[in-house]
């Protein structure tokens, strides 16, 4: 019998109150710096097509690193399993945005969820598909069947003057040939997909394909094959949070994918996708509030992949 | 309705034939070098107790690595989550013995399943309960229900012979304040409980606690507490399978803990805990006819936790 | 006494002869991959003003790294000691073009010589002279006296097609805060000083102030004062060869810096400036041919500083 | 002309003194944590026998790593050049008692002076000679001329209690196959080497070879040959100060080696030894004040090989 979601939502809604204030809203941009931290919203979409949402649900936030989970949908699309001759698929074990593994290991990415994996997934669109910034916002929009998912252009314009970092990372994969693109037209792309603006009940509905073998019911296609949504559940769970897969999956037990902005999608296979957003992070770059608020809806529900 | 497990067992036996002589036997010590390489069982273990065992499923092996699962349990029993302050919970990302990361991160290890972890997991066994070895073998036995589950002589000696990398871990973390063992005592204990021999039957029924919130079976007890073995599968899923657990998950998607004698045990919780045995391994030391095969089974059943 | 400077040479083109062919000709771009392997030239210019040459002497080369002797100098007289807040002055101790020591250390590179250190040392003349390209290169003119040391605009052009990872250095250092110039200006500047044309003898003329507390009698200004001089020495004995200073100063014992064009200045404090060409380059990137013929000149004159 | 080094010694004893209590005296043993920090002594001894002292420059301290120059010696008299198969000659870059190179580099240690090359060091000296810890000991009386350079046995036992840092070292060298010694013993005579007592004349007397071509004044006999000498030189000015060998050559301009307990001994090929010491240490572990009576030293007198 399914639970009560959405009496499970209001006692979380309670719950996470004592926990504002216990993390740091992103500060690297002025953009997102000034997005107020006391904001919560989550969005339960099951496999019925029965939705249940509380808070600021509806709200607009930064997807940030979410949208590498859409990228990836495209990237494997595009490429097959040729893909993963470009980036691993292991967890990273050190800082998001490290180089030092690009250079041991010869300028291949750990996981196409790490900073690098991003940029190297982001150019298999750009090289292979004409249009390939309108094209991840399109694949985003088609997902959630909401025409309002746009780029934030302050957002992308501010990434990108602080993008030195990530710039570092693809000329790096670049000296080892692992970049066909070129280089600012790559990064001008990865910007603007991360400067995509999405609420919690799109992004409920957009990772609703993972939950449900590949299908998606929003536009009644078939996203991916029942296999690749499997193993890109597999990779959420092993390389989605950062360096905290582990005490992710340690404490909820879902494959799930965050983003600085604040948000977060979850899956159970089979069952329902799950998002949270709430802007304050913790130390390793996830949602603090958000992160609780999936650790209450699996331990109240009972449900989890464990 | 329930797989044909006996009739997908069979087919997984065929379909394996063309892997033997792709891996490589350990060879780091005498006693497991000379363990023939084309030996292949495998064991299923249902919650409803039902038991499908193809090939050598009753051979004894050495447990090596797998025994690391059960000494955890019996640390968490001893600490419960304080053991978390002394050994962390994330994928290492690094090999599976390596020094650099216990040196930067002052003597926690990564996680209780690299050898730098597992030694603390023991030192806190050896430390805080008189007989430890004992205790170690005496809870397998008791899991397993098999008294013929004994200490390879043999192979613990050959282990301290060949042990000095795992002597320098143990010395390295004695160093930051997190080994409370005399180290010699420490390591027989260590090297000990990796040598006791077991078999694929032995191993299924001693993981059903796994997939059965905790309960076994096989002596009718509640070995761990529902969210503890529930943790204890995330923990395999995200750390269990050394340098390869992202790779383990995309292709298999079970928890797991693999040995260097060629052993694997996996779990689908609420359904199943299967075991493989092949000596041979992988580049990432993990049995490479019993990845295949745990593989095809997830495949052929449909059944995984993602 | 002075020993017969002109016999030691003539003894020293012999003895290098079977070291032909065991280097191999830098080949990262076409206009260094095609110089002939087999020149060898080598100039002594003592503080008495007498100067001695062997074989291709006055043959340009491409300058290379030994320029960022010639920049430090530059960027010492701008800012002082203060240019220490931004580079190290320690042997690096890995591979000359790390990014792993970069990214522990907050972006400030271990010593002026290594690629990033010489990055920064050609931002501090780019964003704080007018006309920086030509400042270097009118620099290296002053001190070889010689208007012919021009700009090979094919090298320039092609470094700059090769540089991702120079590019990817520059980009990382700007992230922490350690780059003040316009990131494609600056690499501009840097690849340009790098393709400079020089012969030996040009070199031991430039050097000259190193063996003469400062003073440089081709243009007869004092170019250092002593106690830079003395610095700038003790800089190039333990940061001057790549990763391999340790053995050139066992081997060879004098202060000196090298190029991968195959060019290598050394010094002896009080004594005289020796350079030496011969464009095989051995694993650590140095002049194979001109090491050993280093390594035969204090050999032979029985002088070096140890 | 010889500068008047006993007027020298006096200006350095009065200028030192605002240096006192900006160091820190080594604590990581009781023995060596009591020692009273504000104690400094100088001694001089020049190759034509003078020798010019000044402050404690008779007291006995705790030689620790100095010691690692006088084992090499030994280890080299063994071996010859083929100790360099086992150790490096390369500055190491990185904390001086660091296992991330050695597990990068298969167990062979970047040079003799960190702690891993000098356990190699007394490893050739304990596997390949009767007594070897009496051995060292005689070798250093004989240097210094003094009978009453002997082993702290306090000193000794307290390095070994608190020696699992370097007992991992041995460990992970013998894993590799670079330590023949059992490790207990090689440990004993390595830490009982490191709590020999000498006093800043000692030190200067034994250096003298160094300045001397290999030649002993003290005991009349060649102790190296003269391009043993000069070899040593250069591995001390590349590697003899931690990891600031690079600020010492900048600052001092001096081959040198120093010790925790707070001694240095350098040297001026073909003009003297000059040993400090005060047991105050900087960041780096080198004797604060020490290391700034050195660099008065050069600078008031001009004398270094820079």
């Amino acid at each position: 019998m399914q639970p009560d979601y959405q009496a499970v939502l209001q006692e979380i809604e309670q719950e996470i109150q004592p926990y504002f204030g216990m993390g740091r809203v992103a500060d690297y941009i002025p953009a997102l710096a000034r997005v107020p931290g006391r904001q919560f919203g989550m969005a339960v979409r099951t496999v019925d097509g029965d939705e249940f949402t509380i808070g600021d649900a509806d709200s607009p936030f930064s997807i940030q690193s979410v949208s590498k989970l859409f990228s990836l949908m495209l990237a494997l699309d595009i490429m097959g399993d040729d893909l993963w001759l470009r980036v691993g698929r292991e967890p990273s074990g050190t800082a998001f945005n490290s180089l030092v593994q690009l250079e041991h290991e010869a300028g291949i990415p750990r996981n196409p969820f790490i900073n690098a994996g991003a940029i190297v997934v982001t150019d298999v669109v750009t090289s292979r598909s004409a249009g390939a910034q309108r094209r991840i916002a399109d694949f985003i929009r088609m997902l959630t069947g909401n025409q309002d998912n746009r780029v934030d252009e302050e957002v992308a314009l501010s990434e990108k003057e602080h993008g030195y970092r990530n710039a570092a990372l693809a000329n790096l994969m670049k000296s080892f040939g692992n970049i066909e693109s070129d280089i600012p037209t790559l990064l001008d792309v990865y910007f603007r997909q991360c400067a995509i603006t999405i609420s919690c009940r799109d992004l409920a509905r957009a990772a609703t394909p993972l939950a449900q073998g590949g299908y998606s019911p929003i536009n009644g296609q078939q996203i991916l094959d029942r296999r690749d949504a499997k193993r890109l559940n597999a990779l959420m769970l092993t390389c989605g949070l950062y360096d905290a897969v582990g005490n992710f999956a340690y404490r909820v037990g879902l494959p799930a994918k965050s983003g600085v902005g604040g948000g977060i999608i979850a899956v159970l296979p089979g069952q329902f996708a799950v998002s949270v957003w709430s802007p304050e992070l913790d130390a390793n770059g996830n949602s603090l509030v958000g992160t609780k608020a999936l650790e209450l809806f699996t331990t109240k529900t009972g449900l989890s992949i464990f």
